[in-house]
């Protein structure tokens, strides 16, 4: 899968949370930690801090480095932080929808984000709005932090729990009040906490390569349906849902997640690389070469390559320095957006039969891009492999895939495919294969959008509600 | 009073509001009015547009023509619109309290944006937050779309008529919905709200002067009280309070207003004017020049001057390029701050007897450096004449005044005050003077700042609530 | 003359410089100088700063306020500094073109601007470039480095001198070597220069209003043609021309200066005044209120006023919060342009016979859309008085003039013009009324503008010529 | 080597150039061109472009995607254009030095940018001082395009064929002119330099990888010593040096090329897997991993693991969003620098005997705390590989190295170095086993880095000359 986001035809990143409880340099963590995982979102970022009084945003569009100088840092001030990454998957755009929220309500101040998506967010806001609330937002966000403030619950626990349970979908949340840091994943697990210590402070990330850069140690996943609770007297481990059942993200080991990252205890490298090896010996093909679609597809790239004794080689080359908007020529060059991407090294590739290998075919208009290139630098047969079953379903669980019926995979089987996109043979692992690979049960995981086995019931459901509010503002808030 | 707000001495702009219903070029009028009353607020501006359905906002910190470019104002569709310029009277600062606000509720957009000050917003936001509201900003305009969103009214009309009988203060209030524009003035009268008519839209503003620049027909003041609801159907004249009675704020014709703006039937130049005639009669002084601190103190000095037949000149010049921040030099200038705004042309003032006419003294800081200032240049002698009777009370009613302990004249007596600033002689007009030349009744007038005469119940009253939450963010929203 | 250049109808200004020697404030001081003199150039600006050894630049577009921040300051470290504001008047636009200009040739660093205008530059330049010199900007004052640069003379004072006797026009000029500033005034003293003294540190500068901020005691007047040369052994005064006569800028009293300078033993401000009074002697008509056009009409209208004894009022509102452009509605507004600036006051003006007072008539588009302004504010006659005999012919010495066909004085005659503005009359002061007020000889001063009598030779002179180079360029450099 | 240089110990990237001659989006491909090439400088870019009379300039500093947007290209209209990025080799920092550099002269406009170093830039300098020269940049370019247009020469080509003639050093020179776009390869052809064609127009580059991305055919190197004009007439091939000598970089192949560029008839990805191969020969050790620090150490890493028969691993992950500045925690995080960059892959490394793969090392501080970061990862041995010889000497020829001195190679044998940077054994590529796997002769290469064999004399050079000028400025051109 093609980095920086080729909005024809790949997932988007979700998210990413990070938090820090009673830590001398929070904000500092709590930025280098959003550095580490800005791969699960580059669209906005957002920290709130808190001395256990006062609370202090900062928010901006665009990518951690750039939104935090040093200025905004020292202005974070306070022991406990929550910050976010964010690529849109409800809300639309702007800087109103970025997360951390931060509100006051009778207990004080609340500050919130998640990773995810709540699936029945547009009836809980419909309900909520019929009681009196208003929404500055369309985050779900903001649906949750209503949910709380309108609880009756004594404690913060309490009121949380009884919100949590009100919500439908796969979601990790972590949430700051005066005195406290909570997180919490839903009752299925779908997407990843990992919880860690620093300088005996705790901390929660997404991934555990948010811990490697700032030198905490990972201590465990948080579990399905498990609520943290952290304050001056140490962790405290709830189960706030009446029922819980794993069922992890399994397209995290394929694409989402860092390579070096470890969820659930597999770490993904590992499982990406030997999910080419199975595909290797499922769908072998007589080749000259082994080539990977960077990055994601680099390790099964390897792991194939070993197991078929095909030599693996770097024959796309990938630019470092992807900006945002690229102004094409008029007279256009042929398959312009995946060449400013990546470049055939055709020294390597002409005259020869080659293996490409991919993690995923959304709606296929870049795969059949990046054969064509290939084609054109003189590759004499090209075979696709692809590292993870078809995707076939959307996600409502905090992945932002297109309509189904905008999926290749939905409306063509393997032969149209490979024609549609003019490779001379494809394969996709099988999900046997995948989880093979990954090392653990399928039943353990949510593989809903090759699937359509949907954990978290989403009859009728699809694209967030359409905004009334369209917001833009300029300058520091 | 020098313009570009003085912190160290001043009283500061309040706010101005502008709307516009049903007009093809809603949101580029709206911005000209702004523009037009920029002098009431230049900390933040913000215009909301409607097509009536879908909401559009473009707030940001700083001037108007800096926040609103054209592709800004192009985003800005739709044939309604509500603007907003601010000096920040409650609420801190920051683009999180820049109005128009814009929520969802209930019965779909609602924008709204106010001048003025809720006395009692703390403790309605108190109440609200027992009921479970979330409060992100520290406006009294949330607190106030918070009670429109909760009242079971069955109408626009009755939620708001329901809402505002709950405030207390003075207010000017905008309120935009799909299909509907509402002007309200509090029932005091206290801040102006004036009506219009351009190529049959009707308009709103808070001066006169924004509809001399878009060239609307000026039709009538709002009164006090009264609640104007403009639709598809035309203007209809609502009086939701109990009772009402004028109190306009006196002050507006002394410093606020811009002079050739014409409020409650006074044009603001020909009063203050006037003032000065009065100030003459008053406290006349054997002198060579009646020289004004401007631009304020202009027209009463020039009405001293005609009335004492003593020459007027214009012996403060004024830079006009007063920026934000200087960078003051190590090796300190003696009244470097007010230096920077006004320069003594000391060919005219040398070795003369000189009457100083501003608009009034505050903490008094900033006269004792003009004083001094002048006297450096060569005056002989220095009269000062103030064209308002002497502040001793702090403005609870959207006018940002220092606490009363700080106020020179709250503190001193009129010698003192005189020797404290270093003149050889001072006076103020008296109430009978300034009403005179107002040219109407003391009773129809809120003069608490300079009689501790409050309309409206301030008890134990006084600086904003602090807040909890510090907001920074950037890039658009 | 409305400020805020209005393009289409007026001179706009020309530039300003300042410089300091042997002051531990150097940088400071000229930003603070520049500011004062913000009023002779808002295009771009510059300082120069040295340490007797590193030349430090740091120059922009736009106010000075907004070029320099602290941390610029802060890095033109040295103890000499020269500084320039700028309005193009020959040389395109842009940073390239912004002064001062700063080289390294045979004998260390040199760096220069000036106020005026070279009248043989190009002639110059294509000498130059026969000899091999190559241009980076279409300045001036490039031209004038590189032949400072290609002198044989030994010292410093020896290539300057050489190097300004080859030129011709009218310009003030501030030159900074490593240990030495020098300044210096054309040979007819077209352009104003004044020195001053500060801790012991001599200052230099195109008016005294920039003293006035920093403190500075006013010395005197460079003289015409005269070359001062300040090192570590004090002043130095060189006559480097072989002859010079004075002949000030008549105009800088009209209009350029700001009102509080005193230029060649003459008050701004008061030249002003009395030109007032001597257009109220020479075209005296009855009317109810005399009306400057602000902000250069005040003084004169004053003048006119008190003469004629008809009340003076401030019936145009000026609007202080003009921006560089407007978003005008499709739906024109009449007089726009003209209406951000200025506002009439109506109730002062309505069923009023007026005097407008203004200083110059350049076009006439302004005037006739100020005329009809006022008149559609309800003025009952409109009699217009100019501070300025007619504006008939270009000016060649640093005032950015349009073609003299451009120039309505120079296309009609008096009743022509009045009716072209739709005035009811129309008087210009005179040649004789200007000078009185002036209070010195007519021979001491250049009036090319109004007389067409050229001190110095422009014979088929006119637009700089074309740059064959176009840069754009972005960031610090 | 590490992307995104660390400064502390790594050489930095050179410069890239681009031409075309005759083409409708002239500038449109050039800004591609520099795109593709932005790994050779990421500190400024600048295209200019010329219609045969006119020429634009857009120039600033940071990224190529950032400095140029569609208003900017729209502006640099014209048929021909030449850009250039830049990572300064000579001449200190900032938009004054960025190239292409645009002057007019006596024959017109002369444009000019170069990659590579002139070694006797500064003699050059002071004999054109002392002939009336002034300077304003710190460029080696503004010291030929002097020698250009001092040159009595009655061509352009004459002209330029004098001036280059008087330049020793490196460098590939593109120079445009009114109709003429003429590329230069110095004598010994040091630098790269290639020509191609696209729709019938003359492309030239620094390197193939440009062509790819904008769809041009390559056509030859240009030779060392060559001199090619274009012009309407077509391509004329001219050879003014006296005597030429093919000694191309073979640092390119190791380090500065893009892998998929091919120089010299060499495809550089393959080059460096064939240095891999023979390190593997050279020096084989025992491991159970080997793994690349990324992005340029991966092919070799690719070869060594080949030929030694060790599964080849990605255990240092890199982050794609390295920024400028990291705010660095007080309670510093061990080798932080680097693990912003670089994180190991713990689950593969731990427990493991790994072999690291890297270009070259410079100052050694990079190499230790990768060393140390990866052994804290777990690895049970670390053996580092270097895919070139020492390096020894500084690089005079565009290449920034430190100076000698500064170099670990230059103070330390194999075995101090080995244990200084921590590893467990260390071994460097042979000469020959590097120019094997290039598949050329050494004696047509420079490898003076590695072996002090200057092709070019560089007594008594050292550092650029420390400027005069420090250059500040802001806002576009």
């Amino acid at each position: 899968m093609i980095p920086e986001s080729d909005k024809a035809d790949h997932f988007h990143d979700e998210c990413g949370v990070f938090g820090v409880f009673d830590h001398t340099e929070a904000a500092n963590l709590t930025y280098l930690g959003l550095y580490a995982q800005q791969h699960r979102g580059q669209e906005s970022a957002g920290i709130v801090s808190t001395d256990g009084k006062q609370f202090n945003t900062h928010r901006g569009m665009g990518l951690v480095a750039d939104i935090f100088q040093k200025s905004a840092i020292k202005e974070l001030t306070g022991r406990h932080s929550i910050g976010h990454v964010r690529y849109s998957t409800s809300g639309d755009s702007g800087l109103r929808n970025c997360q951390p929220f931060c509100y006051q309500y009778a207990h004080g101040g609340i500050a919130m984000c998640h990773n995810g998506n709540i699936v029945n967010a547009p009836e809980l806001r419909d309900e909520l709005e019929k009681k009196g609330s208003i929404f500055q937002s369309t985050s779900d966000t903001e649906v949750l932090i209503h949910l709380v403030a309108r609880s009756p619950g004594a404690t913060m626990q309490d009121r949380l729990a009884e919100a949590v349970n009100r919500l439908s979908g796969g979601f990790s949340l972590l949430v700051l009040v005066e005195k406290r840091l909570v997180g919490v994943r839903d009752q299925n697990g779908i997407r990843p906490l990992v919880l860690g210590q620093l300088d005996g402070a705790w901390v929660l990330a997404s991934e555990t390569c948010a811990f490697d850069l700032i030198g905490a140690t990972f201590v465990r996943d948080v579990e399905p349906g498990e609520m943290v609770v952290i304050d001056e007297h140490g962790l405290q481990s709830l189960h706030p849902f009446s029922e819980s059942a794993g069922k992890f993200c399994v397209f995290e080991y394929v694409y989402f997640a860092r390579p070096d990252s470890t969820l659930e205890g597999v770490n993904v490298y590992q499982a990406r690389y030997r999910i080419g090896v199975e595909l290797a010996k499922e769908s072998p093909v007589e080749a000259d070469l082994v080539i990977p679609v960077p990055d994601s597809g680099v390790p099964p790239a390897m792991g194939y390559a070993e197991a078929s004794c095909i030599p693996f080689q770097m024959g796309l080359i990938r630019n470092h320095y992807v900006g945002r908007t690229f102004i094409e020529p008029k007279q256009s060059i042929r398959n312009f957006g995946v060449k400013l991407k990546l470049n055939p090294n055709r020294e390597l590739i002409k005259g020869k039969r080659v293996i490409l290998v991919d993690d995923s075919i959304v709606r296929g208009t870049t795969s059949r891009k990046i054969v064509e290139m290939v084609r054109a630098a003189g590759a004499k047969e090209i075979h696709m492999r692809i590292s993870s079953p078809p995707t076939k379903h959307s996600c409502f669980y905090g992945v932002d895939t297109p309509d189904a019926n905008e999926l290749m995979a939905n409306k063509m089987n393997l032969d149209e495919m490979c024609k549609a996109i003019g490779a001379d043979s494809l394969a996709f692992v099988s999900f046997e294969g995948m989880y093979r690979a990954v090392g653990k049960q399928r039943s353990l995981h949510c593989d809903a959008c090759f699937s359509g086995d949907y954990p978290v019931p989403v009859e009728g459901k699809r694209s967030p509600q359409l905004s009334l509010l369209h917001f833009h503002s300029r300058r520091s808030e």
